[in-house]
């Protein structure tokens, strides 16, 4: 997931819904930075993370980029220089600071960045109570895109600052609660799902981004989906079966990945003397056998698939199981609980949305027909499909409100610092298949 | 295109039929290094490339692992060490010499390469000929998996020691027959292609790869498909228009890419202050306007047809397209030439098969139901499923009876030493496309 | 400049006198991080920059390692971990944080690291008093190695952390007074010197590292060397003459140097469209023509050399020249100003102390009869003894009664973070050396 | 050691004694490569490599460029293109070919520049015999330092065939006579000598490069020197004795490359099951105890010696060894072996010239009063004066009559695929040093 695009015909409510909504959003944003110093916020430890500090100064960016400047006549921009350092990748708006080199900067200051929030937000107010009824026609869905933006990077502010505080010699919590116990989710079942002639997509109704559009049929076999995400004691034992070892598992660029990397467990599992333990934004703790794998690479979610003699399933199936089920699960803003929650025994369907993203086996790639909105907006996710791979579900740190059955998140195979997880799937009659090829 | 694997059924002809198509193979390789000198085919001038002794002796190799070894009783390995330099990726046949290091190797000299390949074709030969029937059921599909393999290989001796010799400071020709002008073709027309449900992949009848199975159904729009590939002219046309220069033609991936490695035109262009020319194994030449444009990475592709307001097609497109025509074309083994042909004007499908690899706009993912056959011949295909992207229609590198409709080549999307071009496609009806989405 | 080692016979006076001491050296580290904020020091731009951070620890770990813990009885560590994390390069102190990760740790948080400091600074103090006397003759001089490590990173402190401001999209100036104008130094007159069998190095009268010792003799001819640095209007001419262009001015690495990493002026001008500025430590100015020019490397000094037509001086010669004069200058601690002082005309010798380290032309050697103390504090200076080369005289981020005629720092040649600039010198009798040779 | 420079007053004999010499540098040449392939030729193993073609190419421009083209009226270039290919870095001569992808030329084949041999050698001998007598004054001193080149391409081409070759699968031996045994050469003693204001650097008597110029005084304490270089024996023990794995024993830049690089024996000791081997250019034998240890790097010698509680010494020292004896030794052209001679017992001085170059602690700088010569020749020596350590004393792949007293030879400390030894030496009386310093 980089980013989302202006969907075709946004939603838009009377003003009093959307002001609501563009306060919660910012209010939650803030919400995330709690337990955060300054010091933690400065930090980029790969050239996939960015700073806390940078997230919050680019979410304003594109309200003031977009909104303020555009719309809000006499407008002024808060610091002239920050275009040139808050833009993520949008090149027709202009030059960027290099994105490796983000957590070099200690100016502006935090301080700065949330006064540069508060400017922005008053700005936005001002516009959405002073516009006249037909600018509110474009407003409207630009600020409903902004707020599907700010919530993609609270998900990355929190995944970003975990991969921060994972690093410092003693873990760290920024959130108190405790995680529980999650001791066990017993055999996992397949759900049998009826293929034919199906349509996956948005049907824009609601606010979607570009790349789920359009609405289009496909022809699907049927299949069997599991019925939940691989465990951590599932996963283990593939560990423990030599699964990271055994190069016949592994996809090429994945084997050629784990030996350059010396990969062999879970981005943030640790192997003490005291056992298996997981860093979460809770703390560090012991393995729990019952809560899903997360933070594995796609390849390391084909290899476990592969020695389960399984695959994993396509985007069409995962957005087939979706539909069937309501868009509700751990996901951010329902508690207070900033990981993954418990499996349960039982052939239900469980975790369809929230607790891990789950890896499709399909590359990003877009819809026929599809076609990325004109201008800025549109460089939001089309020239993202090359080489990434889509997840489907949403994961804990997702906003209850922003995932949906049709929902495409992206990234690079090798990625991990995102709540990813794995679910399998399989061939209706795995046993004949060959033969009847 | 790394390899072939196993067929599930592949064909099997009677003894003398095989027994000519191997040494056809054989002496075709052959061929291609006449005009080589030993220094020539010692050199490895990046990692993509191998050095053309050691596509001799990998394809040897090939030969004496899965048939000499442990199919002729009595068989004397001609080197125990061999095994060790020449096998290319086959993980579960052991051990490998570093990729990247191919070039590193003087010896073995070439001279005794050609050793091993009299030794190893002896050995086959014999094998051919003194097996009991109830063996030969089980070499007679391996025998030709190897004869695919050797044509996969010459395909890519004759684009790597291509990149060698473009690289000398005087341009080498190895072959020496001219390449003639090809003034125009005219413009460009598209064919319309109905959609519905449709079938793509092999159906087993003839000898096929593990990746062009199972065939299976699709849903497939309407669309319409460019007549002929892009020609230099055409692609002329984008440079002086400043496509490398405009970084909304382009995925991200590929925008990045042209400015870390300042690509500003084709692999072999080269402008001069006589204009541009075009290194070919036929020698330097001025560019020719009528032949196809090749040796274009997909990134490129993608940003000529976003120039074109077209698109990359689907693999499913364009194996729509070449089922209706036959395997025919400027390929390897039907004459001199080792270039793409002109292209002429008209309004018919012209290079459908041969001339230049067409880029689709598919990943390279296994077809539903895809398994690759088991053991170490299984490593050919289903690995490199993941960061590659389908290419179709064979190039005038590939073997003229080694091409087919179902046949699937792929290669990352950066990649551009290959013949690679370009061929357009377009929904039915542009205009309205959006509107009604 | 890394480190220094326990010299062999330090002084050590009064146990008030050298309580003083202490307490004025941890108060000047202190002083200098006022304009600071916590996330200025959190951030780490190069590999060869240390966070403000970390330098206010190491120096506090290196109190505790080397006295607190092993002196003190009932002494209890401030935090286990801190040994790991703020360890230099002490190899058998121990394993140590990967020096180039030291920006990526937020935690432990700058207050804690306060904390750290002030719990040594009391262990340290009881140790001053409560120590027997035979116990102090022990703990003295290593309190005196402490206390000139301590100002060691006082100067590394500042030109790291001039290094991470100067990043900043908006030059900020951590102090405040104004730097003055400096119009010209007018020209720059050549001291004769004569040689002879002369001596240098360390007496060891007073407190000297390792690396001084010992005082020998070396045969030296005469000489004539600059009476002041090169200042920033000479070095602005070589530049507009086409310095950095030239190939035949400079060292052969200096070259690769040059051109690989693009480097056309001293590390800190920036050329702008109302002409050439400066970054200091008190802002973005315009450049001063009668300052010394400074943050070059030794490349720079030796081809600025080779194009007066002059050299580098020995360190030999310059220790000559430094043992003429008094330790005085613009030195850290003698006033406000955190750059170097402006020149002035005339013709005595200026500049000799503080101001600019000094390149000399001599690599950094043994002395004849060196030998580095034993254990861990002789991993001091010795073990530096390859790939550098030696500096002289102090700049004016060095501690006022830090420096001496004897003192050798030492960087690799590329390196110019530190206020590095140049003194000329050359032949009595340039213009009939080679005839006579 | 990279290449040589004019001399300032070299020696000219008669015509025909230097059209002898002229011959019998080529003709030595062309010896060396009696049992190598093209394909041997055409190799670069590392950036510091060249292959062996471009040798026999580089040496043939040098006396093209500075002698056929300026000297000779009518002289025909043989190749336009080859002053691009073959010139090394004379900076002011032009662009020229990057140096780590002289491997990647196959063209000019070997062939054809056997033929640019030839041609350039018939244009010398032309000129020999053709020049005026004031003329032959200019050509003399050139065609004496084109020589004394060649002869140091010689060595270098020695030893970089060596390292393409000991990367065979299977080692080859381009020189057939065997090594015979080398059992042992019992303990080495120390040679007292005698310091005091000593002169070292040459004399100008005879050729010697600008690097030995001037002579001149300096001040050298009283010393001992090991009769002998360190053999195997000795250096197997300090690797028994844990020496790779000891940090405390090696410089600060030594351990580093120790560590990243898995050191763990000098380059071309093997450990087998059968015990250790030594690759050599006569094939890989079992290790002979009583033959020095070669290909070691001079952080290597620094660690063995700090182990051996000695020091390396310095290139004064081994200067003022040098003159005491005949410039004679296991040299190339003194027989057919390629390799250091056996050490044997005794006292008396072994090996002070030839077997192996011998590190010394001194960083390669220029001598006072030292300048290059003017124009491109001067390009030679001066420009490498950074950041390289001096090696003195030839090796057995140093010509017989290259080597003298004052010869300075220079690699970077990390360098080891040259004939590189080890001497120790030490104070004259080490127990009171430091007490008395």
């Amino acid at each position: 997931m980089s980013h989302p695009a202006l969907a075709y015909r946004p939603i838009f409510d009377d003003r009093e819904t959307c002001l609501d909504r563009f306060r919660n959003v910012r209010a939650g944003t803030m919400r995330l930075i709690d337990g955060l110093a300054a010091e933690d916020m400065q930090i980029q430890t790969m050239p996939d993370v960015s700073p806390t500090k940078w997230h919050l100064a680019h979410v304003t960016w594109f309200f003031e980029t977009f909104l303020a400047k555009p719309r809000l006549t006499g407008y002024q921009a808060f610091d002239p220089g920050f275009g040139y350092l808050f833009n993520s990748y949008y090149e027709q708006v202009g030059d960027k600071w290099h994105r490796p080199d983000r957590g070099l900067l200690s100016r502006p200051l935090l301080n700065r960045i949330l006064d540069y929030r508060s400017h922005v937000e008053a700005a936005i107010e001002h516009l959405i109570n002073s516009a006249s009824d037909e600018e509110w026609l474009q407003i409207a869905p630009l600020l409903e895109l902004g707020r599907q933006h700010e919530q993609q990077h609270q998900e990355l502010l929190l995944t970003d600052i975990k991969h921060v505080l994972s690093l410092a010699p003693e873990p760290y919590a920024p959130f108190k609660g405790p995680l529980g116990e999650a001791p066990g989710a017993g055999e996992s079942g397949y759900i049998a799902m009826s293929g034919g002639l199906v349509e996956i997509g948005a049907s824009q109704a609601d606010f979607v981004f570009d790349n789920e559009l359009p609405r289009h049929k496909r022809w699907q076999e049927d299949f069997e989906i599991a019925a939940r995400p691989v465990s951590n004691a599932e996963f283990l034992t593939f560990i423990e079966d030599g699964g990271y070892r055994d190069s016949r598992l592994w996809l090429s660029d994945g084997w050629a990945w784990v030996r350059e990397n010396k990969i062999s467990h879970p981005l943030y599992w640790r192997k003490t003397d005291a056992g298996w333990q997981e860093y979460t934004l809770h703390g560090l703790a012991p393995l729990q056998p019952g809560l899903p794998v997360c933070h594995v690479s796609a390849y390391e979610a084909a290899a476990f698939a592969e020695w389960q003699n399984a695959r994993l399933p396509t985007e069409t199936e995962l957005e087939l199981l979706a539909r069937r089920h309501p868009a509700e699960g751990v996901l951010l803003g329902c508690g207070d609980r900033y990981h993954p929650g418990a499996l349960t025994p039982g052939d239900g369907a469980q975790s369809v949305f929230g607790d891990v993203w789950e890896w499709s086996s399909s590359g990003y790639e877009p819809y026929p027909g599809y076609h990325p909105p004109d201008g800025a907006v549109g460089e939001y996710n089309g020239k993202f499909m090359s080489g990434q791979q889509v997840l489907r579900g949403g994961s804990c740190a997702t906003g209850r409100n922003h995932i949906r059955a049709t929902y495409r998140n992206f990234f690079p195979a090798h990625s991990r610092w995102q709540f990813s997880g794995i679910r399998l799937a399989r061939r209706t009659r795995p046993a004949s298949t060959l033969a009847s090829a």
